[in-house]
């Protein structure tokens, strides 16, 4: 299948600052988060993309998408009322087609040639399944991810099979339910922070959203195990780093890893070690 | 003399996003750069401060500035027409008192037990003089800062009595004319982004704006000159890092130094030599 929209979900009001943060990318150029971020998702192929944001962040959003701004569309959350009423904004803007879903407080780097965006719509132009990019993640930071029991698909190195999926397992619900063959002991297949979903993966979300209270949050996680349960879900092995702005240090990490792989190691590396000293 | 007012310039529209970016202060504290300067300024007992920023940035840098907000005083740049203009501005949030200008887009740390504002302040209360804090540059990094030509005072170790300020002088004009007895070679005392002025440099950059063609920027290196031609003027070598965050990796670099002083400097170890591995 062809997907040609990204949702992008940045209405946590917490971490909202993220995507403005300045960093200097790869090549060496200053741009913020969300426009290292949108240029990934552009040079993919994708054509537009909708950027889900708190109530009067607009302009600064789009201040910080700079020349990417005319490809986006913004919608506000106006309440706080989680992760899947976020996605299930988008609703219009999906319309009927699959679509790539990511978090705005992430940024990626590909550790192969093509980037982690790219891999995710390379598998997703074969299959016909929902497909979450996953990495393998220790237990010890489990807390902090969804994590699939998932078996290697046959014939593939980097193409699971879901059955299903855990909000932020403990690392006892994961030792019983979430082992996959093959990988390192106390490793787990933990999400990348990048998602080709069905438009129905939304009509699932509304259809929940009308038999919740009205306050109450809406999570993702039960609508993906929705779709493990009615369909095809793989998980794809992403060649390359997720990087989680939002946890201590994210940005310096990303910024690290950024720049010690881009044209100014050197420079960076004089940094670390006159610090150092 | 007393000092009780500071005066942050940040309305250069390049950098203006650089007070907005977050970062872990060396207290482990996640905090805008903004927060992290005005901490130090109001904890070395200063009572008031105004920020000179461009226009329509004055809910930004109030969301920034946290805390910090209710003290500050917001002024609009309407027209970039240079540093001495931006610091005129400061005419009556200033008055007739001596008042510490500092730049917004560099951060301090001091390597002693007092803070860098706290040296300068300190020196100011027994010095009725312009002060200028400076430190020992590399010659190759004349291009980014003022200058200073001066002696050690005798019977100090930190203090200079400076006869003229040059605004980035080539090498061959700093091997002339700048050269400080006591420094390494090839290195001189250059501005580290804080002053103590007296209200009289704002009545020379009124007089000065009176006499200029109305477009014309208006640097501040020529009111320092005058300052110290008509009256005491001394530099104040401090004890400690100045991180300029509009320069190249400026925001890493800040972010690495300030971690490595801070509680959590050994997980910032373990993500450096993660990244090199």
């Amino acid at each position: 299948m062809n997907v040609t929209k990204a949702v992008i979900t940045s209405a946590n009001p917490v971490d909202k600052h993220l995507p403005l943060q300045t960093l200097i990318d790869s090549k060496g150029e200053t741009r913020t988060a969300l426009q290292i971020l949108l240029a990934e998702v552009f040079s993919a192929g994708l054509e537009a993309a909708a950027i889900v944001i708190p109530p009067g962040e607009e302009e600064r959003y789009q201040l910080a998408a700079g020349p990417y701004a005319e490809r986006l569309t913004f919608i506000e959350q106006k309440e706080a009322l989680g992760y899947g009423h976020a996605v299930s904004l988008a609703a219009e803007f999906v319309g009927e087609a699959p679509f790539l879903l990511l978090v705005g407080d992430h940024l990626f780097r590909s550790l192969g040639e093509t980037s982690c965006v790219q891999q995710i719509i390379a598998l997703a132009k074969s299959e016909n399944a929902t497909i979450s990019g996953v990495q393998p993640t220790h237990e010890s930071q489990l807390h902090l991810y969804g994590t699939v029991a998932a078996t290697l698909r046959a014939g593939t190195q980097h193409t699971y099979d879901v059955s299903s999926i855990s909000e932020k397992p403990t690392p006892t619900l994961a030792e019983q339910e979430l082992i996959v063959p093959g990988l390192r002991a106390g490793h787990y297949l933990c999400f990348f922070g990048m998602h080709v979903l069905p438009a129905k993966a939304i009509d699932h979300l509304l259809a929940r959203l009308e038999t919740t209270s009205p306050s109450e949050k809406i999570g993702l996680t039960e609508t993906l195990n929705f779709l493990a349960d009615n369909g095809e879900y793989l998980a794809l092995r992403i060649d390359g780093q997720r990087f989680n702005l939002g946890e201590r240090y994210g940005l310096l990490r990303a910024q690290l890893a950024l720049s010690l792989a881009g044209p100014h190691r050197d420079e960076v590396m004089a940094t670390i070690i006159e610090l150092l000293a």
